[in-house]
């Protein structure tokens, strides 16, 4: 298993302080009135820039700029689509007006961090941190802080320290489920209330690295970097603990070397399975979403990344680790077969599909382009010039739980 | 089974004629520029104008007049959330700028309709009428015709007439679905091609009187108002036909004067089961979403008109017909116990929850109000004044299959 699995632990934040907090975007060029349920942004990594795109003219409207170290970064909007909640790398949070192209907040809130999640409500924004490891809270109007959890834990030696936070969503009930990686626990932040309350899931497995919620924000699944299986909470009955699931999955999975360990969110739950991406196989695997066993393994061109799922759940789309991160595949869900095989670019990061699943939009990060596909025909319907890109996100995200 | 529960056949459309075509709408006071995300139209059907509400400040921006007859309108939303189309009782079809409050196009395109879908692409407006029996399909950004599909069929005197289409929703594939009451027809028009190609299944069941498709967009499910039962067609295999589910549904159930047929738009999907109103009782239907089997019947304070899930699909929440329709009860997917009931004022027609079900609004018709709850502490959380609310729509409708 190769280091650059695990995300850089101890990333130093020069770039960060050299970006400055509070630096703010590109001046507004336009302010078209306009509806924001079809754009979307294109995260590029290498510039810390975002695209601004439009899903029904499939262009480019805008980039903007200043946004730190985006490597590995997420995006998450407000509840009325016109605001995207940047979370770089390097602990930047960014609050950036799809309307105006302007950084409307941004704040250094930590070293290093790794993503983050919006309440349910859209008052709260949460970021999962490294260093200082914990869970920084604050408000989405203005980016004030609101909340500091720090991730504490009692280490073996006795000593008090603080854990990386990985794997943050947020649940129904303006509450936010997060790990701990250092410390193997699962933690479930209500704040519903006038202070926020936790609730602490200990010894779920050795070191969670990331997690997912499902799309009606009942089951959050941790995987495990340190062992394998899959820790599941059933959020509608926390008095029954963390279960063990699929207890093969990870090593007991590896039979090739891994070359990057698949995200959690590039889990689809489709056609009544959920389809999840193998530990370092050729292999798409297909879980009963009842019960949670093993029903099927779907060989496929390399090592899974993202397994997607069209919004009909008629498909999953797939793409792969390096060196077969120039393809993508498309299961069929009800045959379990490939049924098309695409070459999109030079390393494809990720896919994002229009909200009702007519089109996909795929990053090729190498080949500094986009591409737009019918994914009825799999014609391309339009490729669009990008830097490094690399996460792509809709705004309808704004209406789906976990997203 | 009284006639009210039937939609008017033929009802005369002098008011529309009276308000006429192309009539603009109200000036727009404001033109903000502001996401369109989380807004919202209540639709006031003694009045013939729709309130644009902001789910974000809980208030009322705006009302929109001239828009006709909405006895029994529905309202879709183009892919970008900016514009509404509504579907008025008169064969009016209006569309709705949000952000300027104007009426930019508007077409008396029948004498008597009963709502319309969006395509997947967001391009093609379509809607089912009485009077001419058919469906027309509009340009979105325009309206301009596109095309229009008489309903015809060989009545049993031989004689070619044209039936009363219901039950029209889009499909994936820019395809949509519709029932011919008359004819006891489905029909699957495909408009993904250069023109409009139709594929019938004949004979599956007497009368159908509404429809819906499930959120993925597989299952197409029409209520028939002749017989027991309903008609199921599998979009994945239109070449299975039509089968029936449910045999006793309809007036099997029938046991009490039934006040008002169930919406079919008023099914359910949650927590694995399919939930529904029984028709004629006081009862909550569950049946098995793999198999379409009815597994258990709730006991609830009337005969149930909608029974709509949360999204998170812990609950859901029911409204009832007359003389009962003062009360919502809201039911626990889990235990399928009754765990609240509200009295949300006189004649509730409509509950439409928030995109993450943090709250759910309710129109109380002849309260002339829309109350907003908090759909985990029941609070009471806005009263909104309205007149003769029915209808309430929300923008995040524009990315689901089938709303």
């Amino acid at each position: 298993m190769t280091l650059n699995a695990l995300p850089p632990l101890l990333f130093a934040s020069l770039l960060a302080l050299l970006a400055g907090c509070q630096s703010p975007g590109a001046p507004a060029e336009r302010a078209a009135l306009r509806g924001t349920g079809d754009l979307g942004v294109v995260v590029e990594r290498a510039t810390g820039s975002l695209l601004l795109v439009d899903t029904t003219e499939q262009a480019v409207l805008d980039r903007i700029e200043g946004l730190g170290d985006l490597s590995h970064a997420s995006v998450k909007f407000s509840r009325d689509g016109r605001h995207a909640f940047v979370f770089g790398r390097d602990g930047g949070l960014s609050r950036v007006d799809l309307l105006t192209g302007e950084v409307t907040a941004r704040v250094m809130q930590a070293g290093n961090s790794i993503g983050g999640a919006i309440s349910q409500d859209g008052r709260l924004v949460a970021v999962a941190n490294y260093a200082p490891g914990g869970v920084r809270v604050f408000d989405s109007e203005t980016l004030a802080p609101v909340a500091e959890i720090p991730a504490t834990y009692r280490a073996e030696d006795g000593s008090r320290q603080r854990a990386k936070v990985v794997g943050l969503v947020d649940a129904p009930g303006n509450r936010f489920v997060y790990s701990l990686f250092d410390a193997g626990e699962i933690r479930l932040l209500d704040m519903s209330g006038e202070s926020p309350t936790e609730r602490r899931f200990t010894a779920i497995g050795e070191q969670p690295y990331d997690a997912l919620i499902d799309p009606t924000g009942r089951y959050y699944l941790a995987g495990l970097f340190g062992e394998d299986g899959l820790a599941l909470l059933d959020l509608w009955h926390p008095e029954r603990g963390v279960q063990r699931i699929l207890p093969d999955y990870g090593r007991g999975e590896e039979r090739l070397p891994v070359y990057k360990m698949p995200h959690l969110e590039g889990w689809a739950l489709a056609n009544g399975s959920a389809w999840l991406p193998a530990v370092g196989r050729h292999e798409v695997l297909v879980a009963d979403e009842a019960d949670w066993t093993l029903v099927d393994r779907i060989a496929v061109q390399g090592q899974p990344v993202f397994v997607m799922s069209r919004p009909d759940e008629r498909q999953v789309w797939v793409n792969f680790a390096h060196p077969d991160n120039d393809v993508v595949q498309v299961i069929d869900t009800e045959s379990r077969e490939v049924v098309s095989t695409l070459s999109p670019g030079e390393a494809v990061l990720h896919m994002e599909f229009t909200p009702r699943g007519e089109h996909v939009w795929i990053s090729a990060r190498d080949s500094d382009r986009v591409r737009v596909y019918d994914t009825r025909t799999f014609e391309v319907l339009a490729e669009l010039a990008s830097e490094s890109p690399s996460g792509i996100f809709f705004t309808d995200r704004a209406h789906r739980i976990g997203l």
